[in-house]
């Protein structure tokens, strides 16, 4: 089964076109996926996932993040078992069109990570005065 | 020459270690690398880019965002020609530590990205009525 690519092919194409065309050109990586940094409205890390392509085009005709699972090998709309959905408030493409930034509200209980945790990135990496590193639970946890 | 890694080895630790433990960890891909979000404090998204193991331990020990460029095959330091350097205001860890998360002060002109705008993420992704995408500068850009 032949499934054509949703986005254009942005090889070949100028560097003025990538870095400050109109056209969405994303740069999907060897294994065919692009970064997606996910914020919340007030600009917190929420998480970091992969997408392909379909998962990017579903995303934006739906609204909702959708994204490609590497350890399951397939699309994932985040929430579709928790209910913790994550509705697309913006999208943004970074300079070379090689991430993503989609800026949401999330849905259910209002957590992202699998843990429990509101964000994925809820623990801080702290250097202690001789040197050694450790993680801590951040100020606004 | 033999390097030492300055990180330990996270394969055969446990998930829990990993998720919920206060050592880092960090989990470079098979390419030896992790993935970088740096936002300003605001929460803006200004770039992503990849750390190997030096990279990471560099920017913790100086507290200025080091990088590993994969276009030049070397550890870069962001801003050491434009002077745009990224001090570290807090750096987070996701949940399997398979990325980071720096909140940076930019110096210089307070420019992040190579294109002269604060952001590399300064377009968004538009989508019209008719189903066709295209990219637009953002309202506060």
């Amino acid at each position: 089964m032949c499934t054509p690519a949703p986005f254009p092919d942005p090889s070949g194409r100028s560097k003025a076109d990538v870095e400050h065309g109109s056209e969405l050109l994303p740069k999907f990586d060897k294994d065919g996926l692009i970064g997606a940094i996910v914020t919340d409205e007030a600009g917190a890390v929420l998480m970091f996932a992969w997408m392909n392509a379909d998962a990017l085009d579903l995303s934006l005709k739906t609204g909702i993040a959708h994204f490609w699972s590497r350890s399951r090998g397939k699309i994932w709309r985040k929430g579709e078992e928790s209910g913790n959905t994550l509705t697309i408030l913006e999208a943004r493409i970074d300079c070379d069109q090689d991430a993503v930034w989609l800026k949401v509200s999330v849905g259910g209980a209002g957590v992202t990570c699998h843990t429990g945790a509101r964000s994925c990135f809820s623990r801080t990496i702290e250097r202690a005065a001789d040197g050694t590193v450790h993680l801590a639970a951040p100020a606004d946890a």
